[in-house]
């Protein structure tokens, strides 16, 4: 079968005047991939009537099998991506009584929570419940429902523009008889997770491995200095596939960290759970962001106990026991205070494994011999325990984040050895 | 003058495929209007060329005064932006000597760095030197140069994929002669920062005293459960602007935090600072995302002294001096245990001032008297302490994001009434 192909219309003022970053297109495009549709192209406008017309006009003569549309499902005046389909579609806007009914129901709740008149609300709950005659409804997650339109063999679907209500509603356009037929499932693919390896060096590596020669479909992306090696294999190609796989996983070893779903912090908290070890964390430039990334995963809390963020050096010896004199000797950007404060953070936590990092995040702080980006790390387990240093570029936040990972890896490869 | 308009073409298959957020068109958008430009459209395409060469011809048939592009500049055989700008300008694509000599020298040190070979460099490096003639060239900030290419009286900029290489190639380009004079300035504008207000009761408050019918051009945008109204005023609307805004502060009050560009995290640091106090933080289910947000702000340490992650009953104990019959009588997620911890984060840390949070994040963990959502947060200072219960709804991150920025808000009502 051939795939089908998709565009993707985000609206919004906000979006073009970048008081928000659009979350809801990746979010799209990446539920499309896994549905085996190809996303053509996104385009953002703004809410003027005739920018989202035009908009939606241009995406449709793309001969797009699914146009999915994000925001102006609200209820006020400037909220008219509705009304814009429906003018697209040749079709008359009716108001749904069973809609509107729903609409009502939720918005006395939410007023009565806030001791606020559902009548102020009436005009409003009609807006919403109006919709282009012949299109399949999807009912509200929050306040406005959306609406899957077809027009001619292609299909207009309207989704909310908060990235959770538009999540929700995409679940149900999935299983709709307009829209499931065109959903082939994702093509197989081998995904790769490498650390500690640039960009361009597994760029060349995948030229000289041919390429996507043999059909495959490939990206490569980094982020967070980790670089995600995706090979997709659409029919017939699945042997060139494994072959660039295994040649990536040939050249590249151990930095090839994933080959599975789990994220870096999942896998470092797996890893220790198996272990049935605890960790903690001791963090002076990343002051709470390693812990942070941990605990984003649902039930973190078996594995990580707790941590100090010791940002000023009274705190590192007062909390974590790191001596006064070697403050003073090697400065709390070294080796040394790395390393006590990890042993210090096993001490007060009594956790099995600890973590520590201390660096110069910038843009002040720097001199000559410890520059900016200059980051120590050092991880202390029962018979383990392992130093790394670093110099990331950039500015304060790229430090902080390059650093937090550079951490959780570091935790990851002593865990990986046990 | 009229303002001028722009559009914006992202490349690259990794955004189509959903692997990367695309942050790059919001940074531009941003800096657009700063400049007083009006961006009309964002368009993602993949790397094919027919794609980029028909998107580049579109965004210039839609009358933009800027075409700006972002990716696309690499080595390799699939970035082919710069063939493409050549392409629709019709101009004829010349090696740059300069350029090239620039690109060598750059990745000569780069690959003696890692103890490569510059040789293998040879092909990408007049690869990236090679530009549009007539084009100006715009020095790399990596490796790749990007050009400002005139097309009539219409402009392509082409700046690089990563992100921390296409804000400083910006800047170059905003003193360019072939972009400075499009650029306006920003239009005056009034910002207020809301927190604590339903976005849909400042749109509503919004319509009550006229909305945008004096010609202000105004956004109002959710970003971390804080409302952000910007009121642009074109020439002749600054009283219109400045009626909004007298509104807005006397309907939402003390909620109206802020009407500079200080970020939250700014304000609290700068409050305690002109106080001469210093700060620590107490955290459970944000595990280090309070201390991480403050750490964020260059120069924090000033303020910030450190802080303590207590994810375990056990730490909130040994740590925070918690008591265990406090923690056995209410359980750890209670205003109760937020106020132990932020008293035992004063005293084991001696900051003058000490926030808390406990609370369930979920997704697992809750019960029907203590559900997902629920978070105790409190503060400690001299003679000063407040306490705030909320109920957040939504997944684990949202909890836990939304937790952060209320620990940061009730800091800062507290130093402010200092």
């Amino acid at each position: 079968m051939t795939r089908a192909r998709a565009a993707v219309l985000v609206t919004g003022s906000e979006i073009l005047l970048g008081r928000t970053v659009d979350t809801n297109s990746s979010f799209l495009a990446r539920q499309l991939d896994l549905h085996g549709v190809r996303l053509i192209r996104v385009l953002a406008v703004d809410d003027a009537e005739a920018s989202i017309v035009g908009a939606l006009e241009e995406l449709l003569a793309t001969g797009a099998d699914l146009v999915l549309t994000s925001g102006g499902l609200g209820p006020t005046h400037d909220d008219r991506t509705i009304a814009c389909v429906a003018k697209v579609a040749g079709a008359e806007l009716v108001l749904d009584e069973p809609t509107l009914a729903t609409i009502d129901g939720i918005v006395a709740e939410f007023a009565r929570a806030r001791g606020m008149d559902p009548a102020g609300y009436v005009r409003g709950n009609r807006k919403q419940a109006t919709v282009p005659a012949g299109a399949e409804i999807l009912p509200p997650v929050g306040t406005a429902p959306g609406v899957i339109m077809p027009v001619g063999d292609q299909r207009i679907v309207v989704l909310p523009g908060p990235p959770v209500e538009l999540a929700r509603m995409w679940e149900m356009a999935v299983s709709s008889p307009l829209v499931a037929p065109l959903l082939a499932g994702a093509l197989p693919r081998r995904v790769l997770r490498v650390y500690g390896v640039p960009e361009s060096t597994i760029a060349d590596a995948f030229e000289d491995l041919g390429g996507d020669g043999g059909g495959t479909e490939t990206t490569i992306c980094a982020s967070r200095s980790e670089i995600e090696v995706v090979i997709r294999a659409p029919d017939g190609t699945e042997a060139a596939a494994e072959r660039l796989a295994a040649g990536m996983r040939e050249r590249f070893g151990r930095a090839v960290f994933s080959e599975g779903p789990a994220t870096l912090e999942e896998l470092v908290l797996d890893t220790l759970r198996g272990q049935g070890r605890t960790l903690a964390t001791a963090e002076s430039c990343t002051a709470g962001l390693v812990a942070s990334r941990l605990a984003g995963v649902a039930g973190a809390s078996d594995v990580l106990v707790g941590g100090l963020v010791t940002y000023s050096n009274e705190l590192k010896h007062a909390l974590l026991g790191v001596p006064d004199e070697l403050l003073a000797e090697f400065g709390a950007v070294s080796a040394e205070c790395a390393k006590a404060m990890a042993e210090g953070a096993r001490r007060a936590t009594g956790a099995d494994v600890a973590v520590s990092v201390t660096g110069i995040a910038g843009p002040g702080g720097g001199t000559p011999t410890k520059p900016v980006g200059l980051v120590f790390f050092h991880v202390a387990a029962d018979g383990a325990e392992r130093a790394l240093e670093r110099r990331f570029p950039g500015p304060r936040a790229n430090v902080r984040e390059w650093s937090a990972t550079a951490a959780l890896h570091l935790v990851r490869l002593v865990a990986q050895r046990a």
